[in-house]
């Protein structure tokens, strides 16, 4: 039997994951079900497009998830079903699953229409749980949507390349629990442009000339531990997702302050990549 | 194997949980554990009684529900454990529970006796676990405690119908994750005191004249959506519960505010309709 | 199948927590993870080893324990698999079960070396869940590391007792979700040294000359209860963690305040208990 996963903005104490939980082991005894996060920012797409899109691949091939965001069904906000890498997407057509969709084409993408007699401010449990118990027996996309071919696609998740391809202007994506800030240009993209050349990244007044594959790579253990200046030290990296990361070593955003707090950054803020 | 239900104010940072967890996973293999919420705010009987009232119901019949929140044995504090709408619940006997009483009789209610050699700061772990899988294995409750016909009201959770059946005054019982405020005047109540009367709500200085089905049930879509004023409208409905609610569109607490915090609405703050 | 559970710094926002269960589930089908917490303040390694501390015991023989905190691998900072009390504990040694083996011996640490083809700043997904399937499937400790007999001490977690064994010098290791204030001083220690001598415990500017076994030991329940001033009580106990807490009774810190917040007492501030 699969897995049933859930990312949402439901909070970690109103009743609605509970609710949603119970709801599927009534359908299922033996399904297994995973919260993702139910602490996305209300309505925030982009956060979750973020979550979702670094979580899914951990899981096996098969698995269902449930994204349970700015999922009212109105005349603007379709609900879909899409099977993309081997894994079940089932949210509202918001443009919530377009960082997937930027790089893997959907094998199949279905608007749900079983609606006809389901009328209900609570979709994810009036709607969702039966998509995906209906996907988690078995049953094709088929029988629970029509086909589609296009998705919406949320904007201002992408970075920009100027013509003569020597700079990347991006955006502050998320911010994570250690306060690192995470922006939009990833590896890939950023090897593709830079092609090697030294360059200079800019958030605002902090700058960055060096991009680390590891946090511990920024620290010299060389040095004996008491003369060495490693907590609070400012560092760019890969992070575990493939993207930007601008960080404070071992920072913790309650006490010593993060990255996102002590460089004043925050959702949308630019960063700029500069080549030489 | 049934499912055991866990709604506590444990917090979600401490071991408590994690604690109560092992020791049903220790009685009993094959059960599932659903965590409905361990955020109630610390000792709020009203918050943890709204919340396993709109949980409860979408578990299977024959679900056991561990509620943990002010759960010390005391003389005025007793532990015990109700059959009610064929689930099981095992808590205080502080009133939790009586908004469900309120709609529906309890089948079976004992005061739970098993403490002769527990004296324990850790009830929940130490009781209320030990009769969860009691009778997640099929025990009756007659063998854990002695049955009583009475269990404690919570009070202030009931609205006040006025003489001339003109006006309700309920109070707000809950705020959710989105700040929407929630309040004790059930569907069901207003329709039999307002019998289709026009009504008008006050909360404040906040007026309401409509009470909507769905939140985009308060959206024009038919007016194109860079002309519409529709993120941040307020707005009066009937929630998934079946309780007023008091929203706003798309509301963020920690951003452009919400419901609560615009309306200046906490907890227990009266909320009028007055029938013409 | 045994269970696997997870005590990190993630938080409950990201998707780390979410993607390390996938991966589990990925390599087996049928084990059982369970959250201890993943709400550990960042780096926080006391706060995470009094959380181990108190919930592992709670678990089955044999279940493994993932601590996923501070666990990036450098030259000071190797990854370890501990088999102690009949648990296995898998971490960085950074001294975070060290609270653990003040009490108990291992029977067995390895210093983990599976790393040769793995560099991730992701350890706990890319190296721990391996680790753990290993140990789950009934692998031995031996095939993923090679054996130490030292691992590294966390300092400051111990309490300090004078020349005279007249005074129990203690720090607050952790504040719980009720704001309760949480000593390293535990009974065994108090008894040790007090000797059933008459004592007063002096925290700031906070008194107690008696220890509770439960919160309620501290109300009397022979006075009618509206003349009594329980709420707000202020009280020190044995907390079920056998460790010296100051609590207030029923307290709620965002609201009437806590131990916490109204004896001004915070991590590592300083509790003295002196004997007569």
């Amino acid at each position: 039997m699969p897995i049933i996963t859930l990312t949402t903005d439901f909070g970690e104490k109103d009743h609605f994951a509970g609710a949603v939980k119970g709801a599927i082991y009534t359908e299922l005894d033996t399904v297994r079900i995973v919260d993702i996060s139910h602490s996305i920012s209300p309505f925030h797409l982009t956060e979750a497009a973020y979550i979702i899109q670094n979580a899914y691949r951990s899981f096996p091939q098969g698995t269902i998830h449930i994204i349970g965001i700015d999922s009212e069904l109105n005349p603007e906000n379709k609900h879909i079903a899409v099977l993309l890498d081997g894994h079940y997407f089932i949210c509202a057509n918001n443009g919530i699953i377009s960082m997937l969709t930027n790089e893997i084409n959907p094998e199949k993408i279905v608007e749900i229409n079983i609606h006809d007699r389901i009328t209900t401010n609570f979709p994810v449990l009036d709607v969702f749980v039966k998509v995906a118990c209906h996907i988690a027996r078995g049953g094709t996309l088929e029988v629970i949507g029509k086909s589609i071919t296009e998705i919406k696609e949320l904007t201002g998740i992408n970075p920009v390349v100027n013509g003569e391809t020597n700079q990347i202007i991006g955006n502050v994506i998320y911010i994570d629990n250690y306060g690192n800030v995470i922006c939009n240009i990833s590896k890939t993209l950023f090897d593709d442009i830079g092609k090697g050349r030294n360059f200079k990244i800019t958030a605002r007044t902090a700058v960055f000339s060096t991009i680390y594959n590891r946090y511990s790579d920024a620290i010299n253990f060389e040095i004996a531990k008491e003369k060495r200046e490693e907590d609070g030290k400012k560092l760019a990296l890969w992070n575990s997702s493939g993207y930007l990361e601008l960080s404070i070593y071992k920072s913790n955003p309650s006490t010593v302050g993060s990255a996102s707090s002590l460089f004043g950054l925050k959702y949308r803020d630019t960063i700029t990549v500069n080549f030489e």
